[in-house]
């Protein structure tokens, strides 16, 4: 049986909750946040405290806090020498309080409170200083998902920088494009499947190999007419630079 | 019984073949492509042509070619008055020729040989200069899917760019996002999970809402770090053009 007592109460905390509370061989025994409310309908309240001062013993204390607070939350714990993890995907491990034992758990996933996410396909980066706690913070999870990889933490923020891109950035096109249909009376509801098996072709096929579309053909007279038909200089400068970089990349493998 | 001809042997011919040989209330009776080949393990050799002089009497003649090849192909016909329809999400209906009765029939999905696509999700973009042929490519692209939209060759053009970035440019950002992991070593496939979650989230979130990230945070710290990890200009550029537009973006509707 493993102990653990979640910090924070905001949508990773509330997930991981979730995730646990019916797993067998892991116990959620205390949760802390600053405002003392419940993260769960099933809490009970003796276990909820705001007051750091509070926290019982327990095996893995996982710090979900915004990132800018981990630093501050590892610093006000009373006590030393327990395993304490934050959940961040851009925090080096090391920015915690050295007087305790210090790893990462982080779940590279998006989560958003109303979300449901099956918990078995996320993948877990675990880092530890200790690698007893390397090995513990890994069987914690591979009880949620099969999917936990040993990364370090400069492997983590490059890792951040590439989910950028593939979550962030990607969204932000889907934007534009529902832009686009907006202003010319098209539901972008027409676009969804298609963004669906944008995203399903790469698990399948290397994105280098499955690109596709005017760029990559060298359709002039196509890129011309595209950029005709858009109305923002925003949004010609997106289409010109992708263009190009689309060109430049296919470019140098041929 | 609605009766259709195909011509064109490429992704696009292959998959309407298939999607619509064992539907019992449409009849495919013959195939033009230009080399006479088998487009479909279950065809019979007689039904198909490399001659377009051969071409029987059908309902609607679908032109299933390359996009620069339509017009030509169009012009070649030996009939007049007859239903004819392109597959293209850019070509003009009208660029056909006017000895025809015109209509367009365009799958809005991605298609490549070894896909296997559940047709039932296809949005199928309908037009036609006559209504009564309008309602017959709405009742075959009925028997396919229940997602059929009426939309002029004007939105389908602007539908077309939408699709760029939508497909295109997002699988562009996927290739970044394994350009970077690959070159710090991390498996790619830590991704996956991220990118089909991304998708999936703006089908039922609007994509502005579901915007997330240090842009939108305006998080310069973070921003400057990951400006810092890219090694490439061409990746600093897209991340730096992106940044600007989600920022712009979401700046306006403050
Ligand atoms: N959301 C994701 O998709 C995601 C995915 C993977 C990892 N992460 C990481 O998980 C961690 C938590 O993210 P989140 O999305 O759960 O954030 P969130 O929903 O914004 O919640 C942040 C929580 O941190 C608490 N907090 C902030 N400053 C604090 C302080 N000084 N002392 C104590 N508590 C403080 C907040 O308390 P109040 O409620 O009192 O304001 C809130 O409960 C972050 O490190 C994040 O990078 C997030
Ligand atoms: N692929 C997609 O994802 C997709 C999605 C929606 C719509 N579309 C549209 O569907 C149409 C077909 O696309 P596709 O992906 O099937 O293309 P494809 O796989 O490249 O096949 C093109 C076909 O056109 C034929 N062709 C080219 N020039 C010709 C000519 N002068 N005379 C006769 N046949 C000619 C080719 O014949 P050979 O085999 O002899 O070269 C080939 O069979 C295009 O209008 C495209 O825009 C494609």
């Amino acid at each position: 049986m493993i102990t653990i007592i979640i910090l924070g109460a905001g949508n990773v905390a509330k997930h991981i909750y979730t995730a646990f509370t019916n797993q067998k061989s892991v116990r959620i025994i205390q949760c802390y946040n600053r405002k003392g409310v419940s993260i769960h309908k099933d809490q009970k309240k003796e276990n909820i405290t705001k007051n750091l001062r509070d926290l019982i013993e327990a095996d893995i204390y996982i710090i979900a806090v915004s990132d800018d607070a981990i630093s501050e939350v590892s610093d006000n714990l009373p006590f030393t020498n327990k395993l304490i993890v934050h959940t961040s995907g851009s925090v080096p491990m090391l920015s915690m309080n050295s007087v305790n034992r210090r790893g990462v758990f982080y779940p590279l996933q998006t989560f958003s409170i109303n979300s449901t996410i099956k918990y078995s396909t996320i993948p877990f980066c675990i880092e530890a200083e200790k690698d007893t706690d390397r090995l513990l913070l890994k069987k914690l999870a591979l009880i949620l998902s099969p999917k936990v990889y040993d990364i370090s933490s400069e492997q983590r923020s490059v890792l951040h920088v590439a989910a950028v891109f593939v979550n962030n950035f990607t969204n932000h096109l889907f934007s534009v494009g529902n832009q686009i249909c907006s202003e010319n009376e098209i539901p972008f509801e027409i676009l969804h499947p298609l963004i669906q098996e944008t995203a399903k072709k790469i698990t399948v096929l290397d994105p280098d190999k499955a690109q596709t579309g005017p760029a990559i053909r060298k359709d002039n007279k196509t890129l011309q007419r595209h950029l005709h038909i858009l109305k923002k200089d925003s949004q010609k400068e997106l289409y010109t630079l992708l263009t190009q970089s689309i060109q430049s990349n296919y470019g140098k493998k041929l």
